[in-house]
């Protein structure tokens, strides 16, 4: 019981964290700042990579050649459990599957986040806890020992975003499940434990804070203006060009207007979706080619920075809502937040986004 | 002009961040990760230790010997701006002194996040920005060089409080302001880039995200139940007792419910008050016996974690407040945030806090 993942509720802002005690048997992350990638913390052979598949839990998604048995050889990309889950699928108490998600049809209520899971039988005004029920999975974005998202082929990486789309509409059939938190992590100073390029998913009962205030706050611009906050970004910085980093038929990559690190970018659908999972293949094929230029671009300017990527896109089950607009978000380790960052989540960045966007302009490869 | 620091506020969630180009020249950050301490890449002679006031802008606070001049030795603790400031008291198209604060006399209103600053002209409705009027202040904590403050003596660390507290009061005459940061950066993975131990003052025209989601919260809860969470929270925990950690009088140490890092304490005054300005100095000594017992406990449970401590008060001028409570936070770097946390604002800790707080109880040494 000791060992079970809770999520905690802070009693003053709301914010939901994980407390996962059996994570402090993962693997000693990689240590070191940049460059990038080191291999001297790796353990070998690689977990990750083809002829290891027995080093991890039993795959619950793979793209692999027709008739091969699963959790054998003959994958081109394979999704397993997190072998250290910050989250279980039957933590202690775990409602019974079939009872109404947390965040019914609407989307998100601003008083949601003061809600316990549903299935959680009483709330402490205070102290509110519930066991950490969801799925913690790791995707392998390809069976060679392959460190770096960008050496990828484009069809590769397409894959990526397709398995993200499969996953989350498979995760949206348990209604106990909220939010698919999904990131990547490249380089040790943003976090990666193992250096084989990887994604990761969290499936969780709750929707996180910075998710909650992106939809708040986007909810409210709406509420003033009719429209779309994305949108009008996507129109504005169009009109301006001063941000626009890339662009591609369905979209574009722009460095972030107030961003927390320099040479942070956001790529957006330039039309508007609120929900990841409508993602064609032909969409997820564009968005990997041009996601690949502006990551080699940020990799010539920055010095191939650690960074993380993530999804950001509407809760699980909810409409298609008229305020939210799905997004990645590219998050350079370009700085070391400190006290201010920390403490009061201002941040503090050196390079201006638009002359961020100019450098990262002039080092783009060519399209194909 | 383009090296105006500059405030911008991100379209969606009305955060505010600092775009400071002048910060780039400040000294490298210490690098390495723990232990917390390293001195090869710290200037000689040190410009914060006694005889060298040359090397700092003139101070704006000090104390110092009774007939000492100011910027010249004989002083126990200094103040001075920031050579690298973020904000900057005379940052172009600053509004003239006399008109009044942003935040009235009320404290916070949720919809000022997406107010532009009291004195700039016109709002955009998606992108914000304004100079980045404010003060950014170094505190020098002693004129010896002690690179950890634990090694401060009891009235040299009520010194450091008191000066907070004069700061803010002399900052807050300045109606353009809404708020001062107050944090000290320990070691290099907290962001500090000088070894001698120092704290720092950030006051802005706005106020920031953090401290904003908590005094929206803690609004919220009194709306809800017509009490201080704050004053709920130390009743709770002290009849609990699970995260206390120490206490004295008049304050008491407990680790966080729902920690961002494992060993994040808050100290609290026991009393309701909302204002830092209003601490006596019996109080701010008593305050610093408490917080060096509790660091020195986490110094030994964390193996000298890198930390930053932050003081959250009400925003300058506000009235006093039901429904905050001032506090001081201690967030320990002990773990490397990853996607999950700089995406989502889902923090993972694998040491649940009541374990914490058994821990840190068992490696405090006695009270004096």
């Amino acid at each position: 019981m000791d060992d079970e993942p809770e999520l905690r509720r802070d009693p003053v802002t709301g914010r939901w964290v994980l407390i996962a005690p059996e994570r402090a048997n993962r693997p000693i992350a990689l240590t070191g700042a940049n460059p990038r990638h080191r291999t001297d913390g790796e353990r070998v052979p690689c977990p990750f990579c083809a002829g290891q598949e027995h080093d991890t839990p039993d795959e619950t998604f793979a793209i692999r050649a027709p008739g091969s048995p699963p959790n054998g050889p003959g994958w081109r990309l394979r999704v397993v459990p997190n072998k250290f889950p910050a989250v279980r699928p039957n933590a202690a108490a775990a409602p019974p599957v079939g009872t109404p998600g947390p965040m019914g049809a609407r989307g998100l209520l601003d008083d949601e986040a003061y809600r316990p899971p549903r299935g959680v039988p009483d709330e402490h005004p205070l102290f509110n806890s519930a066991p950490a029920i969801g799925f913690a999975e790791v995707l392998i974005d390809c069976p060679e020992h392959v460190d770096d998202p960008t050496q990828l082929s484009d069809e590769q990486l397409r894959d990526v975003f397709r398995a993200y789309r499969e996953r989350m509409i498979a995760l949206a059939a348990d209604p106990r499940l909220a939010h698919v938190a999904v990131f990547k992590n490249v380089g040790a100073e943003a976090g990666a434990s193992l250096g084989h390029t990887h994604s990761q998913l969290v499936a969780t009962p709750v929707v996180p804070a910075l998710l909650r205030s992106e939809l708040t706050g986007a909810e409210a611009y709406t509420a003033r203006t009719g429209r779309c906050v994305f949108c009008d970004l996507i129109e504005e910085d169009a009109a301006d060009g001063a941000r626009v980093v890339a662009r591609s038929a369905n979209f574009v990559a722009v460095t972030a207007f107030a961003p927390r690190f320099a040479y942070e970018m956001w790529v957006l659908p330039t039309r508007h979706e609120s929900r990841y999972e409508a993602l064609t293949d032909a969409a997820a094929l564009e968005l990997a080619a041009l996601l690949k230029r502006v990551l080699r671009a940020l990799d010539v300017v920055g010095h191939a920075p650690a960074y993380n990527w993530f999804l950001h896109t509407a809760p699980l089950n909810a409409d298609e809502l008229p305020h939210y607009h799905w997004h990645l978000e590219i998050l350079p380790r370009t700085a070391r937040p400190a006290g201010l960052e920390w403490g009061f989540g201002c941040h503090i960045t050196t390079t201006a986004p638009e002359r961020a966007a100019a450098e990262l302009r002039a080092a783009l490869a060519p399209a194909e």
